[in-house]
């Protein structure tokens, strides 16, 4: 539970709170194995975590209100609100427009919330190719 | 098509050959603006959109053709096979273990061509949360 | 049109008569093929066709309507409040924490709307494993 | 643009002016590569273009905004009600009920917004195959 | 059966012949109620619920099996292999390009199979918009 | 891992073993986790797991592999082939046709090795609602 409060902050616990009278189970269950378990792992930092779960809700569909949550999160455990953007524009390659608006428009939600908004556009691509800068 | 070599390498221009007698303009669309016009924007490094797209690839199923090209691509930009594999027992919690099932196989694949196998175990959990090492 | 209503009551007729100004013929293709033609099959019993159901749903994802309906449903033709719980934790598995997490607050609504909060947790699991009672 | 508010209309475009603050990236990459560069070729006529679309954001699920706009772009660029809610029925098929009601409610949004409710069913099929009427 | 054979040839047939010993009611479905009851409806001709179709099986993804049956249904009701091509280079903004590639390869495979290698490129977009050409 | 070897047999602790060099962690969590966790919970028997668990491969896609061990459990706990082949027939009401077929597919294999093809049909429904047979 303090893996998952450091991480999600109340959006977290809130959603976990709003199971107790229905599937107390579900709720220990995402606290104790996806929190206890899995992302307390040191093998992969919160930041990466993030990343790779951003990645996973935006191609899921549907997963609005954990996005929502996971953008909290990424917030929480040091991405920028351009980084968010700049993943989930990446994402639109991959699982196309649709997917990565209703991902962008989840995003927005939580930046308004948190007065965030507007996102600053990430500076121009340079001129020479980043992917491989000593090459 | 730089961008795209120096990322994915082989497994990445073959896939593109392959196109050429039936859907050239796929993958023209697929390295002009999959990788020249997104890919290469700097605002996220390659190991950090690598992270993004394996947990994309995991998600949507299906797509172990591309993961193999991505977890190729995931090596060449510096992820380590502990790493990935840790990002997709990450993703069974967000995407449920046939999900995870498939795609570590299909990085086992990889592994296994790249004689990267067997993948040395993540040094176990610290027993202080690993979250907030400061705090 | 019989089989709908002793299963899903008002729920599934109520959707059905929304069909009426946009699209009767889809309408009566879920009534005469999906209950008539299939449902109605008693080669699997209402209940057991309810957790097919139940899962297929939540693994669908964005279906939350057909899960309230089906939620609706599956008290109707005898599955208890916990073991439909349940069959939501048991998604979890295969599907992730969204997907069950979005079922089980669908859930949630219809018990809501029936007076069936709190659900009583489902008795601790014995000792001895179930799924071998006698070995 | 032009393109883009030739066939989708104030729709689209507000997609694209309420990314402005979060990621104009995206909304230039929607216009750009999605519209300018793949949707304006002329391979395809828009009608046809728009019934592979329909096709695909009934089966992604979780698309319902981005199928009104679609529903309003496929009437703008001539298909009628009822050949949409027969697309959409179509798609029970391939996609089961679920997703095909999902996105017959979404149609019918737009069609209420634009006064086209009822819609009038098609006409009874024939007796012969229409599939191949003379040949 | 006739709308079937008309429209997927053999392949059609020998997909519900190799259900005959496992389950022949599945079969009968397939043909009865998704040709017999809807595909054969007038309201739609064959090659558009085809792009409907193609649209769908390429959303779906791990439908390799049926776009291979579809590409084949396709031509059959007379898309030529460009207008296909398109078809699926259009679904790259809708749903990625892995479901793309994985889709063009499939129709690669069919095209292969009935000697139509290579396409012939589309020809290049005139340069006005094509989508309003009386403007 | 008894939970597991009982329900899953060999097909199950194999896929496990495969993960001994790549992911062992993945390995233990899907044994100590989904079996030792979830599955085992007494609150719904092995048998209506199995039936949800079919339905959610299902409609995921792309779990072929995953469908072939949990076939082999489903007739493991005592469902029938004729059963399991109901289930898959019910889920193309909710996942369309051609989830459906690959599942069933998926099926025949672990029915051939197991030498119980050809699956007898089940017996055709009673004139009267099998649904409300004494209300």
């Amino acid at each position: 539970m303090e893996v998952l409060r450091g991480i999600d902050g109340d959006a977290g616990t809130d959603v976990l709170a709003s199971l107790a009278d229905v599937s107390p189970e579900l709720a220990h269950q995402v606290a104790a194995w996806g929190f206890g378990e899995v992302y307390a792992r040191p093998a992969l930092p919160p930041r990466e975590r993030q990343l790779v779960t951003l990645g996973m809700l935006t191609a899921l569909g549907g997963c609005e209100p954990q996005l929502r949550v996971h953008v909290n999160a990424s917030l929480n455990v040091g991405l920028t609100p351009q980084e968010i953007v700049e993943a989930l524009l990446h994402s639109a390659v991959y699982c196309g427009f649709p997917r990565a608006l209703n991902a962008t428009f989840a995003a927005k939600q939580v930046f308004a919330e948190r007065g965030l908004l507007p996102v600053a556009p990430a500076a121009p691509a340079a001129p020479a190719a980043p992917a491989a800068p000593a090459a």
